[in-house]
């Protein structure tokens, strides 16, 4: 996946994970810093009554005509429901992405590649269980290469109220370095059609 | 305009005001509480790296097929450049909602209702500017009936954190007295077209 071409995402899971701010931070980081366009979209409806909330986010190097993601390139998933109702959307090679103490991975035989983190015990470890979003930023920062860490970082920095800001940008470096760690054990690319390489602890 | 028919609105302001959190109330009081669809849609291109932020927001009795404002039935804004930029949007007819401190309105000829409150200094004297997103939005609750009032004040508290939900609540509640106190002493129709009524003070 080249820099800036067209990406669609999903993230998901449920209300208080800081779903949406997540969202923000990644169309933040390909507009302001990167020059490019994005747009994240919301959706509610009757599904919201559970308490699931999900956001879509698109980057391009141009305006984007479509802000629905109907079959994302990158997946993000912070429940189980989010993996049950989304996962199988997954672009065929996408990337799949997951918070590995929240999501059991079962038979995902479109998912070019898996990465798993336990970002609310890592939010946790850095003291604030709620900031497990941005662990989840830093980490898909590096396991993909959507954009560029130093612009994810300053979208981070530029999301939060100044009292948080440090706080959030230990959890994105946090999450970053754990992701670096996952792609030195995890293959690349090629999976089994009914195999899931899962990277489950560092 | 009658309940729940598809209703267009844009938001917008400059960063740190909440514009997206006004958005995501507006969008989850139409779903989770009144049984209908929303979505919130918001673009990153080189308009933000300024500062400026702006949210659209579709609510609907049906799930929303396409998510983009481009002439909204409700403009709500919260900076002189958000109102430049996107007051001539608004749909003839359409109602304008302004933070009165922060926008000093021309000519809008198309607007078929202008109503403005002073959302900032209301915050403050409850003791946190940051709140005057939800001030806003109590106060369009009051001017419109695009929604139930309770179905907004129940998203606010769904919204925000529980330690700032009593303060959220208190900040919806003295923008919705505002806007009825704007009610009484605004007409409800009928500009002449080159005439705009404002409401500026209690």
């Amino acid at each position: 996946m080249q820099r800036l071409q067209l990406t669609e995402i999903r993230i998901a899971g449920f209300g208080g994970q800081g779903v949406i701010l997540s969202a923000i931070v990644i169309g933040k980081a390909a507009s302001i810093l990167e020059g490019g366009f994005a747009t994240m979209t919301q959706s509610f409806g009757p599904e919201a009554r559970g308490g699931a909330c999900s956001a879509q986010v698109v980057i391009d190097s141009k305006p984007v005509l479509y802000p629905y993601v109907t079959n994302p390139d990158i997946l993000i998933v912070m429940s189980q429901e989010a993996y049950t109702k989304f996962g199988p959307e997954l672009k065929p090679g996408g990337v799949l992405i997951v918070e590995q103490d929240l999501v059991k991975i079962t038979g995902m035989s479109q998912a070019g590649r898996v990465y798993s983190a336990p970002a609310t015990r890592l939010a946790e470890e850095l003291g604030k269980r709620m900031i497990l979003n941005i662990v989840m930023v830093g980490f898909t920062a590096a396991v993909t290469n959507i954009l560029q860490k130093e612009s994810l970082r300053e979208a981070v920095a530029s999301s939060v109220p100044p009292s948080f800001r440090e706080l959030n940008l230990k959890a994105f470096d946090r999450g970053y370095e754990y992701g670096v760690q996952a792609l030195q054990t995890t293959p690349e690319t090629g999976v089994d059609e009914n195999t899931v390489k899962v990277y489950d602890g560092v």
